[in-house]
């Protein structure tokens, strides 16, 4: 029996619950069970809001959601301190919604949850209860420990891209590129494509920084000081390691099948090819942590918050492969 | 009745004769005759040696070119000095190559053909003739003379995109970038996109630099302080312009709806999206000329030639849209 996946509450003024609805809704195409943590009271409130007919239903610990997610959605209670309205940031809730990221990882880490899928968060409105990380992906490395380094991969329809440098400007983000980075990021992708994703032999695109790959230094020498010294110690650690290759030519559809995922240089070195090909499925996974997270790969969307229109593509795709990744950890020599 | 297209010789130890016999044989598609200037010689003998059924026909006037092109590739003869090899450069055919460009420029600018259309050529291999240009563009703007400049437009299926920096290391690049920059490629490509491709109220897209469009300034300031500004100008000179946006939500199906040209502002921006998705039928144009210029958006492709593997998919496209432009431009107000 799968474990069930815990999915966070979010943003409450954003579209979290909605798009849980949706998911919930079309379950039969997710090989693992849900529960959300989250306020049963307004989660039926929205319900009703966005003419959704989704039952909700309190559960007392996860052990009880598999024998209810056919009927209903289950939910481990987590009461709003304060009322939610869509689109209404409203600070007196963040520490609601910081508690539900630390209760999901307190879950997994007792195996009593399969994975964490988490909803998107207002990383500003979570200051006001202290909140200082960029993001999920540096407070779950917080939570999960100083040994643990995450990776982000963004995976979509046949792409796999990971952005070594993240948020920072892109001036920033070239400045911080390192051999040492470059590798450790890819070999932390080379061992989750295999634990995680079944790959036995995983074969790892690298990315150039500069036009062309730089054509031999003359536009530009990162390739040459920085990314193929990279390439070569990843190659002697036996992965396979192809690059640097000229960014450009290493998105279409025919060279997409030369590789398993793309070390990338910067943020929309990842995300533009990515979102061009899959905009609307993209799973945010986090790679290298102690249990296996995935999110949808967009924001709050606060401007349509409480209409209806939330499109659960994303969170579905989440949930699907948070399920397929926990299977395969679970089954791994090395995993689970 | 159109004009002839003139197709230039590029470098000859690359595949721009096998890729001109493929676009002749698929002439039905092309809505203008073309014609080569190039050694029939050379021509012949590679027709043979890839196997195609091509024959060669000298022409002496592009005047002949129309009524041959059903019948034979015209071709216009210049000789060249040394023998040509598939693969290997021969520094003592620079000069015809660069030649081949200057005639082709003198018969477009006499309105003794329709457009340039320009095989691919090897700019080192030109080194040996004193040809010190970075690549087509810039030696065809010296040719048009310093009162124009030209803009480098990518055009694929359903994305045209126009990057404002080009062959430059990333740094640099974004070094480069400035309001009167981008400014003046906005223009260009509003006027283009009205006189050569039929648009009369032209949109264009203008990409941020950093992630999500530098968050307010959080992760940089090039939005607000160069890009930004731009966006103004333009719509104040009455150009449908949207933006800084984050590149990453620029090049999806959905979002190219939005628009008619995007302006990127580096080279990988605009070659990333463009590549993934049109691989294969990308065409470069020159906007900003006194005459239409397009060529295919590939190389010389030297470790191919003479084998008869090369995809002619690219100046086929650069054919086409060079004759629809040509056709616009020689009807439009403003034009020809």
């Amino acid at each position: 029996m799968n474990l069930p996946i815990v999915l966070t509450m979010g943003e409450p003024a954003g579209v979290g619950g909605e798009i849980a609805f949706k998911a919930w809704l079309l379950r039969r195409e997710i090989s693992a069970p849900f529960f959300l943590i989250d306020d049963p009271a307004r989660l039926t409130a929205l319900a009703a809001r966005v003419g959704l007919d989704v039952p909700v239903v309190a559960i007392d610990a996860p052990e009880q959601a598999a024998a209810i997610f056919a009927k209903a959605l289950p939910v481990l209670p987590l009461p709003l301190p304060g009322p939610s309205e869509p689109g209404r940031l409203n600070p007196v809730n963040a520490g609601a919604v910081v508690e539900s990221i630390d209760r999901a990882v307190a879950l997994v880490r007792a195996r009593r949850a399969g994975a964490v899928v988490t909803n998107p968060i207002h990383k500003y409105a979570l200051r006001e209860a202290g909140f200082r990380y960029p993001g999920h992906t540096e407070y779950l490395a917080h939570l999960a420990g100083p040994e643990f380094t995450p990776v982000m991969m963004l995976a979509g329809r046949g792409l796999r891209v990971v952005p070594v440098t993240i948020h920072m400007a892109l001036t920033a983000a070239i400045a911080a590129l390192d051999t040492a980075g470059i590798v450790a990021c890819g070999r932390a992708t080379a061992m989750a494509l295999t634990s995680d994703f079944g790959i036995e032999a995983p074969r790892l695109a690298v990315a150039a920084l500069n036009p062309h790959g730089g054509e031999g230094g003359i536009m530009g020498r990162e390739e040459i000081d920085i990314i193929a010294p990279a390439v070569v110690i990843l190659r002697r650690e036996g992965i396979t390691a192809l690059g640097p290759a000229p960014a450009d030519t290493l998105f279409h559809e025919g060279a997409r099948a030369g590789y398993d995922a793309v070390l990338c240089m910067y943020h929309d070195q990842a995300l533009i090819p990515l979102k061009t090909v899959d905009f609307a499925g993209g799973v945010n996974v986090t790679l290298g942590l102690p249990f296996v997270r995935t999110s949808p790969d967009h924001g709050t969307a606060l401007d349509i918050a409480g209409t209806g229109r939330a499109d659960a593509t994303s969170l579905i795709a989440a949930l699907t492969l948070a399920a397929e990744m926990a299977a395969r950890r679970a089954s791994h020599p090395d995993g689970g």
